[in-house]
């Protein structure tokens, strides 16, 4: 078959700062998909995007050629609307586990396709999979029956939803062009349309513990994905949410869903709730529910049935205990005075050193282990004083950990500098 | 064996616009060598550079990395000085056919290592292989034995020569990463430290049939290379010659020959025998013979003994007829007018097309294929006149030669346009 495009020549016009044409982004997308374009054809173009940029309509169309390279999913035969909530990924940042039944108990289907974690920032489903017997894989049919009576359902994204992005992620986390706006957000939002949700509330972090570090980087990234859902018909918002020290008081993943639970209860700590709540209001208003009120689904228990539905519906027991680390150490204050600094990156860091998070695809994660934290930024706190307790099932860990923490706790004289949670809110 | 660096940290420090280290750059062209670094990094390394450049001492110690992955030639045994010569490529560039041996009727060793073309300029050893019986490789020892009794040698370069350079170019042919001046400079230059000349002359082209369109990114080319011969010890001058116009009357393998033969007998049209000239004079003062007359040696025969030896030396007999083509058809003058433009590039891909340069590394040249101009820029030409003659062995070319040539021959009211030949001289 003769191609009608030549590789080269589309990587030269965005090296050379043109706007790459629709022909030439449909046919650069499906050609790399087919391997016709070579890994270091698309390598060099992921380059030149990362360096000269791509413009709203080419984004949008990169998108959209990503998405005709797989399958759609199709809600539109369910009686509930569809909500679906994405976040850029944070330390502690568990929101998923509450948030969706939350919403689900309003008469919302919350589909959370998700993935498993690399680096720092955990996998949604390597947390819920240290809960005994559940599982993350269900088909298509499966997962809809559960969405229809459940009403959410969190599973693992089938290989259909756009293959383009699956090869083309594996190409950008070995070539350093991760750190592309356009390509975060067409990579995010290729799936959430392929998979068919009427509304989105996206979760953009920032912080030190994120991969956006500036409030404007994410504003950017938050603006080109909600230009992205709305120009192909989902109802999409986005909140700029801060991410500088760890969400809660856990990073790792048991730990994690135990603090998910407590929330479900109607406790748990005080920014994991906000920031549920927050979302959640923003998904309800997304699907038409405006009046709902989350906060007190959360603590009449509506929640927490649907959480242990949703858990059972997949295998889990929501009763069974959950497995606790083999061994742990605690990290304590040196002086004292007030916690002033609690560096998200440097826990995340040492949760997944502690064996919470995997270096390589194929790696095994540990269920117990994982960094809890006892005292929170503005706590005063003693010498001697436990500040976060160590878990894991491999001692030898703990030093590597510990390296990762030099420098992320700071004492001083007080106080810790305060900061709103929610920092913006991105509408259309 | 552990690698001392990850190539992923080296593509995002020149990517956010960061010098690279001395040891990052030995290593990533090392392990790129070994295959360590993929080629999708070095793509995408490439690109960066080529987008945010490198300084003059990250582009020699890039250079010297690709000395250092293969051998280095000695030249020092030999009991002449040497001069090389490079040119960055241009239509109907046969300067290295005369010059090499007129250069060496002075008592100076001409080693031209030497390429086959790929694209629209043609290469020097294709132009040679059109002489029957002429064979482009020698090995090392014959080499230096015929620089030792000849004087003069053009022969392909052996791939033991910055292996590192061979495997980069071809991947940049293939990821629109070419035209990055720090990558281009390094490459030519790579070459022509590990061949150990003494001194070098480039020839750097500029205009419509050149790598390098405009005067400035030629002249910041010839800037970088003559630096980097400079800081290698190397004797390195660049003149900046016009490439607006085809060089000479031909353009074509024995074509070429043909009109180099009438420069070595003393004729041959005035723009090749002033370039011709003009190269000689500096490679013979680097190489220490500033009183030599180049111009005499043409006239009284010298240099064409010289080549004759040369030709002879590598099996050639230089006394043979040069092939012809098969087929041939005229482009003529359409008015009564000043020819006032005659495009290089055009005339560059008409002799392509026609079978005098390749597409691909594998295709053969046809010997006897090539444009013969009849009319250059300020020539007065009447409607009908012929102003070219496209030679092929295969007529169904002629077409796509005559697509080529649409619009590149101007006749106007004249005067044509004017300019000096040798437009600048950069020296250390």
């Amino acid at each position: 078959m003769t191609e009608p495009f030549d590789a080269v020549d589309v990587i030269v016009a965005k090296r050379d700062g043109r706007r790459l044409t629709d022909p030439q982004i449909d046919w650069v997308v499906d050609a790399y998909t087919r391997g016709v374009v070579a890994h270091e054809q698309m390598s060099a173009l992921a380059m030149a995007i990362l360096l000269n940029g791509m413009d709203r309509a080419e984004i949008a169309r990169w998108t959209h050629a990503m998405i005709a390279s797989g399958e759609r999913l199709d809600f539109s035969g369910l009686s509930r609307p569809t909500a679906d909530k994405h976040s850029t990924g944070g330390v502690g940042d568990k929101i998923t586990l509450p948030l969706a039944p939350l919403v689900a108990s309003f008469g919302v289907a919350v589909p959370q396709l998700s993935g498993r974690g690399l680096g720092h920032t955990g996998g949604t489903l390597d947390k819920l999979e240290s809960i005994p017997g559940w599982r993350a894989e269900l088909s298509n049919e499966a997962m809809l029956a559960q969405l229809e009576q459940v009403g959410a359902v969190i599973c693992a994204a089938g290989s259909g939803l756009a293959p383009a992005d699956r090869k083309l992620y594996a190409l950008r986390d070995v070539t350093g062009t991760v750190e592309a706006i356009p390509l975060i957000a067409s990579s995010i939002m290729s799936k959430k349309i392929a998979e068919g949700t009427g509304s989105l509330v996206l979760d953009v972090k920032v912080g030190t513990g994120a991969f956006m570090k500036s409030i404007e980087d994410a504003r950017e990234l938050a603006r080109t994905m909600v230009d992205l859902g709305t120009d192909a018909g989902v109802r999409t918002v986005a909140l700029l949410t801060d991410m500088s020290v760890p969400l809660g008081r856990t990073a790792g993943n048991a730990l994690e869903v135990r603090e998910s639970v407590e929330v479900l209860a109607g406790g748990g700590p005080a920014d994991v709730v906000e920031l549920t709540v927050a979302l959640a209001r923003e998904m309800l208003d997304a699907a038409g529910r405006p009046d709902a009120d989350p906060a007190a689904a959360l603590a009449d228990g509506r929640a927490m049935d649907v959480w242990r539905a949703m858990i059972r519906a997949q295998g889990g027991d929501p009763t069974a205990e959950l497995p606790v680390a083999r061994e742990h150490e605690q990290v304590v204050a040196e002086t004292d005075g007030v916690l002033v600094g609690l560096d998200a990156l440097a826990v995340g860091v040492a949760a997944w050193r502690l064996g919470a998070g995997r270096a390589r695809q194929d790696e095994k994660v540990q269920a117990g282990a994982g960094v809890e934290l006892h005292a929170r930024p503005g706590d005063r706190v003693r010498a001697g004083q436990a500040l976060m307790t160590l878990h894991t099932d491999t001692p030898e860990r703990f030093a590597r950990a510990r390296e990762a923490l030099a420098g992320a706790v700071v004492v001083g004289d007080g106080p810790a500098p305060s900061r709103p949670l929610v920092l913006d809110r991105i509408a259309p």
